[in-house]
């Protein structure tokens, strides 16, 4: 294995990806590069900085990216215009921050020269596909090391251990078992495993850390508006803002309202079911919102279509498929309907709910002269209901005759 | 017009449908039978019967059938089954009412030997389709009268005219304008029109009627249990109940709680956008429950089929088309994932939201053993993930390699 | 009806559409703008001009255009990308060259302030439904007039009878019944009606026009090739044309070889089932060398989502919802698919066969390091297989022990 | 390795599969059980049996079972109830039989007490992966091996030598190189590899087995008729035939006609392209009849969505899914379709094409009294199609006002 000479990690600063840099370090026998992202998970990056150097990272090898806006802009709102929710409910935070990741990890590797890539993923998860269909799909003749399918570090016991071997810092809240494990970004945090692995057991309180309780949430609704422009939210009560401080304004929205909790039992492209809760509160609250203002400016043989790819496209970005054609393809398709998907949307949010009161849009297709139930003044002709009805029901009727009805 | 013998009139007993009557009567000079049908609507049916004979109709010719059982086992629950929303939102209350009046007409039609058939669905609306649709496919060669789109009475002063000088007796609250209309059955009830025509206008609080407003929904969390069987809900917290009065029970449960108020703007089959309010507490209790239990209980790729088809299948029922090959086609597939669709879900009911709060069945494919963040005993193998990534990176990397990356 | 002022009607020269000019006139007391497009239907324009003129059109107001070369490049070949079949096996010939044909009449509306459009569809075909939705989506307040669905004259005698009454010639042929009726254009050959009406019966050998007869067609094939850029056909035998000529040659090709024949029950938009004799002679060997390109520079998943798509895109088509905005989406998904769909197809044409013989591009996917039976140094590790499968059964054996196998 | 006890093999006779059963015995010290099966490859079973005993497999551990039938009616007719093509062409002649293998596997381990399956396709190609799937979708637990994924006899002539070296007879014309290898089946046949590597080389004359020269086949076109029972093909010329003699009996007629041929570049589940050479001649008029019977006896919403689901079905077979839940599904629905689609086809088989020339059934919904050019004496009520065109076209009105059309 003393063909790779320099790789590039995908490090947190933490425990695990620090036994990882080391790890890397002496079994490759390989310069490592680290590569931590600020993704809006709400911990200080210079620490890890620190470890880095401390961990004998060359200062000039040492990555870390403030990547918000761009998580935001063209990661989290392309999906966003799509409705996308993986099996039904959940609104894919996880999956759809891997990507940017890979493509960072993979412009550094091309910067300094490395020929191989890792990450901190285990081989039990999705993450490890989506990192890793991401390199190779932006550098196909990248060297992927995934150590937690390699080692044999594969306890905590063991894990503390060779840390404790390589003079590699052991927090203390880290030497006991964590009853759970999280994933952080500006979109959500879910939290997985151990007191979550029967999903008969309700989740434990103390699990979430993203949203207020909605049962001590206030009592009183709180009014909001969001105004979009071309399918994007670009303001939160009549507030320009850019798109990583737009979704932290909604989170902080729907975290005190306890808006955007989610228990969920699902389907991973590995194979198994596995049991997550998740948090969403400002993805929670776009998401209704961009519903909210697609049903007047969005056409109905636009909006079904959408609705009818959406599944696929929430099951691609769920794979790890982000950089793939037919996800590029159905992009395509949904940003072409995005166009005129601009106008205000009002929400309510109460304990966990969130709302929509209200829309309006200057694209708006929803014509109150014509559906009205007063006179409309020749807009609609009722007789033509007559034979839109009549051609409708002709097959019916020959098939009935045919089958004796 | 004089053609027409006999006609069934779907017939509620209101200021609508008595001047509907009264008008067949004299303008087609036909005899008219009248069929009011229980679907759990929430009003008495013996009035009808009495302002029935009072105008006329013969009482043998009066039909008044209880028709909610049949409606939420027959039509409610296979829909649920399918966890169909319309635009991604709407539980399709008064859609999936329609093709039980329609076939039950046709019966009586049958019976009685009428000729016709009419209903007091306006021409803008999408109701006429599915009245008609569900008439046409079951009778192919029935007459149909659509009053709202022959007659002249097209303003509700002429309408009251007309019943003035009928002898229709008109009740005091009809007499002003109504601020909107409504439709209602065990499933849901809808409001539409004047006060909500307005999208941006937020709905009153007097047009809510089968649901508590959450501020004042208690403040305590309610925790409830449901029990399927072959994807069909059958026992609330344990209680065995039959389909209409279980769904009677998550109706009372969810009023209490706030449960399922949505404000939609939606898109109409005769091609313009609505405003409408529905309130459907039992259904939305029940439909994220059915995906409660499915999340344990369904391989994935059966769920991520039925993900795919839901958006059809709920359009063709929004349509009218319930009684079509398609739906049918359809229906057999959902069907046949459902056969071990089994086991209880636990549900939290709080101010406005449902939360799914655990899930178990003796058929379920979640398995701890292979998930586990533990030792999971050589349960899944981490090493063929790497097969797998590889394999499904292979087709990405041929393409990365050939555009240069 | 006096309310029309001016309006454009689609003019062939026909006297169908001779005798819609003179009722035009005559029963709105308006004036007619004809039009009359070359699409490549194989017939002499000119004497369309003579004849509106002696019908008493101005001069300015009759229009005749060549529309072939924007026909093949902005609506053939754009279908061609997609693989667009109806029903499994038509090609749309017809239906594609009507949003044409709607499109420059409401130009030509515009141009000379018309105030309606017209033309020849009968009321129970599919071409109305194309022409009008053209016309609508284009300008949503034109006015439409279609006399099938107006006048009285329903039948062969008393359209003569008009015609006589109105000094509009009839030719001899025209007199008796003609045995079936066609629509053509540099796409196609349609015939339908009388002799074709029984589906049982074979069609007749004189139907058939724009192809030889299979069976006398030479006895030796002929090999051909086609390049390919961008998705789009742009020579035939290494020699570059243009849109229409290149469709042209084919046609030539095509019908030598008796290729592209097809005999169809086909379901129409209005409800009813219709026989039809379609002849494609380049479309299907364009359709077929489209494939070919396609099978070594499309990626997997574009490919099977286009495939997904394909049936969807030709039923609106069909349907005449070419200006729709989901046709534009899925458009623009499938033109996503095509940057690199370049490189030459080889084809034999045998007696109605075509045989893609071979392909090559520079954007092959195609490895053959990869797929070769020989040792392939590497390219591909066979032990990743089993880690592949492995994780692809997982839920199918967490079912199958749920299920007791 | 020695944990494996007892291994059924499907064995074919050939070397590859006599040098497996060697390499089981050997390697893994156990028993082997040899199953060939008759899936109507044109090839005497006996001298497998004669082989097997000669390597010292135990008589009653030989199985050589007949399953023509079985395969035809269990699994290719109701493949071509869906018209299933595979990228748009490939009638999947080898994916459908490969479930039936698994399954017989299967049940002879359960039978003889076997921990173990083997087979002998290779490592890059799809057979692995469909056997594979078969065997863990019906037996969870079963041991699988895939030689040619683990041994050493990695090319030809070691696997010579090895055959060699164990007594192992090797066949004079198996000693060169193959210039390309087979798999047959009563489907179809498929060839691929070596002199097939280069996909612009056009597949040599010698390949071809299955299907005689179209160039060379008779001058005459000849006309047969198939008749069709609730979706299944059940007589030829107005005789019976069970279903693998009607499909014997077709591949005698496509072969006399040169019907079936099919040159593909396909995109493997594995993730590479290949390019293989198809002759399917009884199936290719099977499945353009089973296309024209519906096309008279199925609706178009069950054709549409039947259209629709295919390319899915399609693709699920050819990744080996046909044990699987979502396999189901869609046959499910598929089925529910096929319950009229009973009738008579007509046919001209010529020169490598196959036309459909006529359908008939008692269950036609093709009314040449609605569709009729001539008066329809009231069937179709003209007028109705603009009621029905003015309300397709009111979303495209409101969106053309709304973009200022």
């Amino acid at each position: 294995m003393s063909d790779v000479k320099r790789v590039v990690l995908a490090y947190s600063g933490g425990l695990d990806t620090s036994v990882i840099l080391k790890w890397l370090a002496t079994e490759y026998q390989c310069e490592v590069v680290t590569f931590t992202a600020d993704l809006g998970q709400g911990e200080e990056l210079e620490p890890a900085r620190a470890k880095a150097e401390l961990m004998g990272v060359r200062p000039e090898y040492i990555f870390i990216d403030d990547l918000r806006e761009e998580f935001v802009r063209d990661y989290v709102m392309p999906m966003m215009r799509s409705n996308a929710l993986y099996e039904g409910l959940y609104l894919l935070g996880t999956s759809i921050a891997r990507p940017l990741i890979a493509k960072r990890q993979i412009e550094i590797a091309r910067q300094v020269g490395a020929d191989a890539v890792s990450h901190g993923a285990t081989g039990k998860g999705n993450d490890q596909v989506r990192f890793e269909l991401g390199y190779y799909a932006l550098a196909p003749d990248i060297r992927v090391i995934a150590p937690w399918r390699e080692w044999d570090l594969t306890s905590r016991t063991r894990l503390i251990e060779y840390a404790e071997q390589h003079q590699i810092p052991v927090p203390k809240d880290k030497r006991g078992e964590s009853p759970f494990s999280t994933d952080a970004n500006l979109l959500h945090t879910s939290s997985e495993g151990k007191v979550l692995e029967d999903p008969w057991d309700e989740v434990p309180d103390y699990v979430y850390s993203r949203t207020d309780d909605p049962v001590t949430a206030p009592d009183v609704p709180e009014e909001i508006t969001i105004d979009f422009e071309r399918g994007d939210a670009v303001a939160v009560n009549g507030e320009g803002l850019s798109p990583a401080t737009l979704l932290a304004k909604l989170n902080e929205l729907g975290k005190r309202h306890g808006i955007g909790r989610l228990d969920l039992v699902e389907n991973r492209f590995v194979g198994m079911k596995s049991r997550g809760m998740y948090e969403t509160p400002g993805g929670t609250i776009y998401h209704l919102a961009h519903r909210g203002i697609e049903q007047i400016t969005l056409d109905r043989g636009a909006m079904h279509l959408k609705d009818e790819l959406a599944p696929r496209y929430a099951e691609l970005i769920y794979n790890g498929l982000w950089f793939s054609p037919e996800r590029e393809m159905l992009q395509a398709a949904i940003d072409h309907s995005q166009h005129k998907v601009s106008g205000t949307v009002r929400l309510k949010l109460f304990k966990g709910s969130v709302f929509v009161t209200g829309r309006r849009s200057p694209y708006s297709l929803y014509s109150e002269k014509v559906v009205t139930f007063e006179d409309d003044a020749g807009a609609y002709d009722q007789r033509d209901a007559a034979g839109f009805i009549k051609l409708n029901a002709l097959r019916l009727r020959l098939l009935g005759r045919r089958d004796g009805l």
